[in-house]
């Protein structure tokens, strides 16, 4: 045993793990890639956070944080080995019903926060499509977004405080429970989205909103890709704003349709959909279904209502098996998050038909489009080298294309270690030396996270272990 | 000449200005302590920023970044010396009426942006009270809020990007037009409320929201300050979500009355008010203007509704006049834009009241009162040295008990000179030497607005300026 390994348990005692079944479940995020750490630590308060952090300091150990590890870029492996901090059974949740503020530890389940706040008559936006798996501080690692975002918003719109720990050791709070904070220098929106390299998060303080009253959604089918775009490009000009607009391509739908033996539109197989929702006051909804209804019946080929919960859930469906039913495509799935300007978005469409014949891989996309906000996904068999050789082409293809449209490598999944070999493309030189300055100036002996963001990272030179994760079906 | 003056007048040439009237024009914000710079730059491209941070950097010049000079707290003057950048010329506004976003130059007022953006269909929030005069540019370096800041957040919450300059003079761009991002550290947010201490800002990427289609205003007058309160809480019980909930009480009312020769209510001279506007769509106002005249009917003295713009011009017209007003109770005014939880509002109108009896100045105050941002005016007269004791007296009274209920110092403002002596109530050692980090990493030279946030600064040592500035009636 390591000196330090040593002083970790003489500190920390029964909070600290170092059994195999342990250390390879945290040796793990939605990447796939391994690297075991050498210890677990699964603190039993928080003073025991600012003392482990203290020590790491001492021994120079990477400490890497961890929620529940559904993180899709490998920012939660342990990458330089080091000590595992697991916060993931933190989770209570409390709701200040009368200012509209929630008080949740860093492990609460984002669905949890959900539930815990709708029951009170408020609404928690951010809805990233692993909310049922992960945790607050993960969302708040990677600033997730979620299918809400072009009406709502991402996490870091709704997170008026943080409460944890420097890279040091010493406990703060950054922000507080008020709508307005304008002292000192705001090192809250720095944690936010810096992949836990920046503190340690313990507490979020969680600005909440009305619950909508009422919904009104729409499942529209177009003969391709370009006419629904131009569809939503129409909506918005129209003035409707709506919560959500979800994209899927043809490829994603057929892929989904195969996968359930069965059409969205029996009619119309493989077509290109738009999974349309509004929300608002009941008045509003009232209002505007029938200008909803009118635009849906527009170059579209057919479209189905959902006003009801049921039918919103049949409605649904197909978004929610979508992700899983790629898996048809390849064994091994590349999903990357761009983001391109609205009057790209059809260029993008065409860049991955484009990557598709280049490459011969499928790319099925589905994506936020009222955001320009695309998921854009790679198959390939993990096994197969030219596989393997023609996904890595395929993403250069598609990264240099979103840059040169001004568009984001990365919209809500963060950098971690897949996407850094782009990061040099996103930040100028100074951009990226004035990001690095901060990480010294807080994180003096480089412990927390290293090696993520900014390293650039060859993940090709890895092989992605087969494991079934909790969210794999 | 100094050798820096001389290698500064080289470099920019004409951009160069050092007449009397120009330094002192700028040696002054609205908090009326003067200090002459050495030199004004208005530079003519943006290249010239560049150079200037070079040479600042090289002669260890201070330089402090100017837009109208609208700042109540000093952050705007430059204290220890040195060159002003005034980057007011620079007014150019764009939007990109498809993807609601605007392109705006620092030096554009904030009621400019408003109008280009609402003759589009889109909506600005954001709404400080000095927005005739204030620029973006400005309003982004203090994070400023406004009247809406409960429903639609405060100036941060609609910055997608900001281009500008390091202080060791990189051009830079931190964000993107894109209501998505996640990639690298989030400098746009640290910049974003520092006060013109970490980076020069020339543009700023800003997300739109559509404009509510409709609005309804409510003026209504309670017998005190603690019916007026009890009738917000009832309000934010019955889930509305009002745009607007401005509270005023009754000193500030008695004083804008006797200016005006003229009672609000005149039934009821003298009362405390509350000032309430809903928007939305026109479906959603019809439905919920009966909710709010209900609310409106208990526990009140009397109402009045305003649901067209005239009407609701001569509601608002206290509200608009109430600030000028106040000089007949003192002629200065200390403005502390102090916020609380929702839960000490009557505690903190009891506060003011008990300020008022035992230091004998008058303490008008009105506020935000959906989201506990409350402006604490203390009145007294400058060249009476007693009362300057009473009224560093009862700053010190305020800011002792919004720290103990958990509130802060400031929710609009900053701290710039004036709040510098409570920074230190407001932030741990550990919080304001993780910012003094950061503050070193990305200023080596300690070049921008040196003098401000950190170091506490005694106003009470300086003479007020008697001069008037564009925005004294």
């Amino acid at each position: 045993m390591t000196e330090s390994l040593e002083a970790l348990k003489k500190l920390l005692g029964s909070a600290v793990f170092v059994d195999h079944e342990t250390l390879f479940k945290s040796s793990i995020d939605n990447l796939r890639i391994s690297k075991l750490p050498d210890a677990v630590i699964i603190p039993e308060n928080e003073n025991q956070i600012g003392e482990l952090l203290k020590l790491a300091n001492k021994y120079k150990i990477p400490v890497t944080v961890r929620g529940s590890g559904s993180a899709t870029t490998g920012s939660a492996v342990p990458i330089k080995g080091g000590w595992i901090l697991d916060t993931s059974h933190w989770k209570k949740i409390e709701v200040d019903s009368v200012s509209g503020i929630a008080y949740v530890e860093c492990g609460a389940l984002t669905v949890d926060v959900h539930e815990a706040v709708e029951s009170e008559g408020w609404f928690y936006p951010p809805d990233p499509a692993s909310m049922q798996y992960s945790t607050i501080g993960g969302n708040i690692s990677t600033n997730a977004g979620g299918l809400r975002g072009a009406k709502y918003g991402v996490t870091r719109d709704y997170v008026l405080g943080l409460e944890g720990f420097l890279p040091t050791g010493e406990k703060v709070t950054f922000g507080a429970p008020l709508k307005k904070f304008a002292s000192g220098y705001n090192i809250k929106d720095l944690w936010i989205g810096s992949e836990g390299s920046l503190g340690i998060i313990t507490k979020a303080i969680l600005k909440l909103i009305p619950k909508p009253e009422d919904f009104f959604c729409c499942l529209v089918a177009y003969e391709n890709e370009t006419v629904a775009l131009d569809a939503v490009e129409n909506l918005l000009k129209l003035g409707i704003h709506p919560s959500i607009l979800e994209f899927l391509d043809r490829q994603t739908v057929t892929s989904t349709e195969c996968y359930n033996h069965n059409a969205v539109f029996p009619k119309h197989p493989g077509c290109a959909l738009l999974l349309v929702e509004i929300d608002g006051s009941c008045a509003d909804i009232t209002g505007k279904s029938d200008d909803l209804i009118n635009w849906a019946k527009q170059d579209s080929l057919s479209y189905k209502i959902a006003d009801n919960v049921d039918e919103r859930e049949k409605a649904w469906s197909v978004r929610r098996q979508c992700s899983q039913a790629m898996y048809q495509l390849g064994d091994t799935k590349i999903n990357e998050d761009v983001v391109v300007p609205l009057r790209f978005q059809k260029e993008l469409i065409e860049l991955t038909e484009k990557i598709k014949m280049q490459t011969g891989l499928a790319t099925p996309t589905f994506g936020h489009a009222a955001d320009g906000n695309f998921h854009v996904h790679i198959m390939y068999n993990r096994n197969d080298n030219e596989h393997k050789k023609k996904a890595r082409c395929a993403i250069d293809m598609l990264m240099k294309k979103v840059i040169e449209w001004g568009g984001a490598i990365t919209g809500e999944h963060g950098i971690g270690l897949s996407k850094s070999v782009y990061f040099q493309m996103q930040h100028s030189e100074a951009e990226i030396a004035a990001m690095l300055a901060i990480k010294k100036a807080l994180d003096p002996n480089n412990i927390l996270n290293p090696g993520k963001i900014f390293e650039p990272f060859d993940i090709w030179k890895e092989t992605r272990v087969d494991v079934k994760l909790p969210w794999d079906k």
